[in-house]
């Protein structure tokens, strides 16, 4: 039996023993001035600047936790160049033995949901009729604001290619309940609605460890919906933001998790891509840099992993 | 008084009696063979076909209708070579003189969906510290899912750049009331109540012809609600997808206009880009494929134009 990525990405986070996955947010004003050096100037150079950082991240990460994630919004913004170093950050991750998990928060309707799908997890079709993977990440997270029919191509592809998703239901954001909250005629709110959606995908595709690659974003900011949802879609995994930078600590993040601390990734992004900024500024060394990264994930993956075994009852790992 | 980009907008649909814009969705395997004959193989082959086939689009339309609205999910399937052939159209397409409206549909929270907004409507910071546009289009789609607060960064950059938005408000697609329709505790859907927000936003900056350049998506095929959201922002541009592929005629698109008969533009692309294959296969000629498309076109704004002329109590052209 082939491992689903929802297997795979649950061993490597019972291998590093770190349900964490540190995310790449490279901002030109806010990378250390070492990761400039070779760049010329324009559009050229940001897309440099940003693949150096971003595979640097890497480097320093890769033995201690199981993912990254990019966001293609600071990739993207560079355009073409931008999307350039976008693919060479995933390329590099993966050829690192990391899991990727694109965040682009996509959707659109039908065939345009279906272009989303086959260009970031499945495979696009040539001139000559052959289809080849383009971005090809392990994850990628899709908005549903749309309808559930919009989320059908993502579903499809996701599981003809064995790729995965985490659909957006509660998000950490201190807004986020002006949609998501609101209850439907059944008494649920739409995040209730959107869980009980994924963990009917999610049923259909549960590997050897229990998980299956359908899974959701659900943020730390908010622990009683956190709870609530965990149960709603017991073989998901939960993509967790908001810990670190949006001010969720360890002990918020437990709700998150299932009683043998799996089930669950905590993302951060500010608070690992910009640890130097703590000791340093933006002339730092190269060694200060790695330095202050690598401490900032073990502290993180500290915290985490005591607040979970003091918490949960089966743990895992 | 500079215009507006709504007032741009306003007027280039006077001007053509056209309150059309035309998609652009280039597919591999729907495009005409004349479109590939440049073409190596693998993405960069795939890229310059999407260039060539929406630069004669763009050469088709622009003595007829005051805008194009490129879907990026189309080009960005293609990664760089993709989203460089995405460029390179909305260039072409501004130089041409059209209004440029990109189908993206795009958001985040706080500094992620400020990296959006700069990049697709905004400026972005080079290494040296100077800041150039992007993607530089005129207006773009964005999603609301994620609250209100997520859209603050896209209402200052639009206003700041002199660009305009279209917030999702009410989709066009069969399932779009799972999430849209839901009533909030005042009693209203969610759609009312995004279409109150927008409202709020247009309010502020209603140029010289009346319309903002906060504008709303609201779809031709649920013709009351559209009613009801076209009373709600008077000061909007409504988008309109759903004619022509998506089943709805001309008269079902005259609710989302004021009575004047502006305040609306209506899409159509799959029914105007591959309008050739009614009469043609992949082998046709150029000379038939432009025929072909600006029949479709001319039947489409006679059509629209005609509905309106005939409903609208105050016809303003």
């Amino acid at each position: 039996m082939t491992l689903n990525i929802a297997d795979r990405l649950t061993q490597k986070i019972v291998e590093t023993k770190a349900p964490i996955v540190v995310g790449l947010d490279p901002v030109i004003e806010k990378i250390p001035s070492i990761f400039k050096d070779g760049g010329s100037d324009g559009f050229a150079g940001a897309g440099k600047a940003l693949l150096s950082f971003s595979k640097t991240l890497i480097d320093i990460v890769k033995p201690l936790v199981p993912a990254v994630k990019p966001q293609i919004a600071f990739y993207e913004m560079y355009g073409s160049y931008g999307v350039k170093a976008f693919e060479d950050t995933v390329a590099y991750a993966k050829a690192n033995g990391l899991v990727v998990i694109e965040d682009g928060k996509r959707n659109d309707i039908g065939n345009t949901a279906l272009a989303y799908a086959e260009g970031h997890l499945g495979q696009v079709p040539l001139i000559s009729g052959k289809k080849v993977p383009s971005f090809d990440v392990d994850f990628l997270t899709v908005s549903p604001f749309l309808g559930p029919e919009s989320l059908q191509p993502f579903f499809r592809i996701a599981v003809e290619q064995n790729k995965g998703l985490f659909v957006l239901v509660k998000t950490s954001n201190e807004g986020s309940g002006a949609i998501q909250d609101v209850k439907t005629s059944m008494g649920h709110s739409i995040s209730e609605e959107l869980a009980h959606l994924v963990h009917m995908h999610a049923q259909k595709s549960v590997g050897k460890t229990g998980y299956s690659a359908i899974g959701a974003v659900v943020g730390a900011t908010y622990p009683e919906e956190a709870k609530r949802l965990r149960k709603r879609m017991p073989n998901s995994i939960l993509l967790v933001p908001g810990y670190g930078a949006q001010g969720a600590g360890a002990e918020q993040v437990v709700p998150n998790f299932n009683e043998d601390g799996l089930g669950a990734i905590v993302n951060a992004s500010r608070s690992i891509n910009y640890a130097y900024l703590g000791e340093y500024d933006a002339a730092c060394t190269l060694g200060q840099f790695e330095a202050a990264t690598e401490s900032a994930v073990r502290l993180m993956q500290k915290e985490i992993y005591l607040a979970l075994k003091s918490s949960c009852k089966r743990m895992a790992y």
